[in-house]
Formats: C-alpha cells, structure tokens, sequence
C-alpha cells in the first residue's frame, strides 16, 4: 500500500511543489487549502484554518479511513511593518490567520490523522529566532510556530506514538511570489522549492534521517548551495 | 502635571491591582478592558482586542489629548490542553484572542500613545520558555508575545523614541481564579499582584531601575519570597 501525505497549504508554491514531489515517488497525496490542487490526488478546499474547518477535513478524511504517514503544514504568508506601519493591526489579523491558525490546525489534524510513526512538518522562518521589528507580527507568529513544534515534540503531546515533530526555517525561497516582489535580488541565493521537497521526502521515507523530534532546522541557500542546520532555541 | 498609566485588561485581577496601586501614588489612571474600571480614572470599554476596538482607543484618547508615560498589558487567560484534547482548536481561539491579539493591541497603543521614554510592559509567562505541550496554545500565544517584546526593543520598532519594553514572565500570581482552580496549593509559592504591581510601578517612576529594553524579567515567588531574574532567551 502506498504511503501518504497531507499538505495543508498544498496548492501554494511550496505546498504544491511537495505534492508535486511526493506523488511523483508513488506517494498518495491529499492536499487542503483554499484553492483545489491539480496534482494531488485528493484535494480539499476550507475557507479558513479555523475550527469548523479543521473538524470538517477531519471528518471528512476519517469517513474516507485515511491516515497520513507525513502532514506538512505549507500554509502561511508574509506582511511586513512594525508597530506604528499603516495596516499594523490589518497585518496582525493576517499572520495569525495565514501562519497561526494554519500551524495550529496542522497539529489538530496532526493528532487526528497521523499513523503512528508519523511525520509532522511545520514551517517557520530562521528570521524569526531573531527580533523582527520591520515584520513584527510575522516575526511572532512564526516564533509561536517554533514553540508549537517544540511542544508537539513532547512525549503527552496528543500526536501519536512515536511521531516526528519537525519545524522547517526557511531564509528565503525561491517562489514566483517573492521573485516579484524583490526582483533585483539575487536568487542564487534563494532556496529552490524542490530542494524543500526533497529534503522533506527524505524525513518522510527514512525515518533515520529525520531530525530528533522538535527540531528547528534552519536553511539558507548560497550560491546554490543550501546548507541545513538544527537551530538551538531553548537552552 | 501627573504622570499618566493606560492599563489593557485593567478590570482583571492583575490589571486592577496595578490601577489601584498607581492611582495611590498619584498617577492619573486609564483602564481598557470589556468591563468598566471602577478605579480608573478614565474606563474605556472594548468588546475585543481587535482592530476596530484599538482605533477606537486611540481616537479616544487622542481626541483627549492623553499619551502616557506607561502602558501595561494584563490582559489575557489561561486554557490547558495538548493537540488531542477536547476543545483544543476552542483552547487556540481563546489563547490567540484573549493573549495575543491583546499584547498586538498594545504594542498599537505603545506606538500611538506613549510619551517618549515611555514603558510598555506585556505580560508573557515563564512556563512557556519551555515546551508546553499540556497548554501547547497558552504557551504558543506566549512565546509569541516575548519575540513582540523583542521586536518592540529594537530602535526601529515604532515605538517612540527611548521607549523601554519589557515583558513579565509569572511563575504563578496570586489571583482569585487561581485559588479557585488551585485551592490545594501552597499560596506563599504564588506571587501576590501587589508585588507585580509595585515593580512596574519603580520600572515606571524611576528611569533607572528600568531593565534594559527587550529584558524578558521571569518572577517566581518561594515561601513568599519573590525573586525577579532576566531571561535569556536568544544566544
């Protein structure tokens, strides 16, 4: 039987590309998020990551007798602005419902649906182990994100036995969304999507190479090299 | 001219017991919260802590002429619970609303209206330094909080200039619904709010004694002895 995965946020530029990835290593593939997946096979569409929704995939996966061997959670969006930016409050609502409600959520179905021995990967941003005046309320919904995973990696988290909580760090990837709105950058330096898809896979498939459970691991791209390093948080 | 306190959450346990104890000392006193103050001198009363309720704040007090030389979130709540259990996504909703969304609120209020050298304090929680996957959002949301905090110390945060920002981390206050919800534990191990109270009302009063901005400042209290001790939270 083959193996599943669930990307919340899976027809976004990461979200889609792991799909892309997965399925094309003979994997099943469910993806949940506001647009319907072309690739995956099965493709559900919410409205938000709030409770409703949330329930609503559960039920509807658990009708279906579905369990996932890896939930990744490629939800989320980016504004930026400090306390005292125009939109400040606007932008407030939108991290914490695109990076927050998302992150949550994929713990709830994390804990719903994933088989024991199960992966769960969350995504948080290496900028956000820092302070991040100029994206204040991206920097804290992502630094919550990090604290989620730290949590999920505990032994009575809720998730099932044995399962692998791991929170990818990104610097900057490489996606349509950000080639547009930074044009002049350097993208050699940007990771390609792929590459997160790959490594993912590779968590997913051997389970000797995922990190130990809630684990923060950073990555940045240089020179199209991408270097990936466990991010030590707490002391 | 007095000096002037606005408390977000001054009707609570905490947020009135700081009301109280500056008004005693002179300081002319402003309370937000869902209920009236009845000690504040001014008691604005919100439904959320959301955007529309913030402006309103401010176009308030702005329409009054009043910034002030403080600002004190104390707001917030408690809800356990890991990602299996019952009324989780409920705990998430309760957790972003009531902690979250009030320490952003703050920070909008901070950048509106402190005075410069003014001190905005939010309340975080020592607990969540570390995974807490018994309370995996009240953690989260406060994790959060401390990097708002963090963000808030840096010199472009949008606070006024020579803002201090610091975040409070209790162990366990000494509130009513706590010994409610306790009534078996040793109350001289919990912090009693006039303690909290009097150092933010030196933090306040005394430039001096202000930890340096961005000081995440835990508090624990043993054999009622309260020992106050900077966090360090990133390398």
């Amino acid at each position: 039987m083959s193996k599943s995965l669930l990307v919340l946020g899976g027809s976004g530029s990461l979200g889609s590309e792991i799909v892309r990835f997965f399925k094309s290593n003979g994997w099943k593939t469910i993806s949940v998020d506001f647009r319907k997946s072309d690739i995956a096979e099965i493709s559900l569409t919410i409205t938000s990551s709030n409770e409703d929704q949330m329930k609503s995939i559960e039920n509807e996966l658990t009708s279906q007798n579905i369990k996932v061997d890896a939930l990744v959670c490629a939800a989320g969006g980016w504004t930026g602005g400090d306390s005292n930016s125009d939109g400040y409050l606007d932008s407030v609502k939108k991290m914490i419902d695109m990076n927050l409600y998302s992150a949550f959520g994929a713990a709830f179905l994390g804990a719903k649906l994933l088989k024991p021995n199960g992966l769960i990967v969350l995504t948080g941003s290496l900028a956000s182990i820092k302070p991040t005046s100029f994206m204040i309320a991206y920097g804290a919904t992502k630094a919550a994100t990090h604290h989620i995973v730290k949590s999920l990696a505990q032994p009575d988290s809720g998730l099932p036995a044995n399962s692998t909580a791991v929170c990818i760090l990104p610097q900057t990837l490489d996606t349509p969304a950000n080639r547009s709105a930074m044009a002049g950058a350097n993208f050699n330096d940007w990771t390609p999507l792929t590459e997160v898809a790959e490594k993912l896979y590779e968590w997913s498939e051997k389970v000797d190479t995922r990190p130990t459970s809630g684990s923060l691991i950073g990555f940045e791209t240089k020179n199209k090299s991408t270097t990936w390093a466990p991010i030590c948080l707490f002391k």
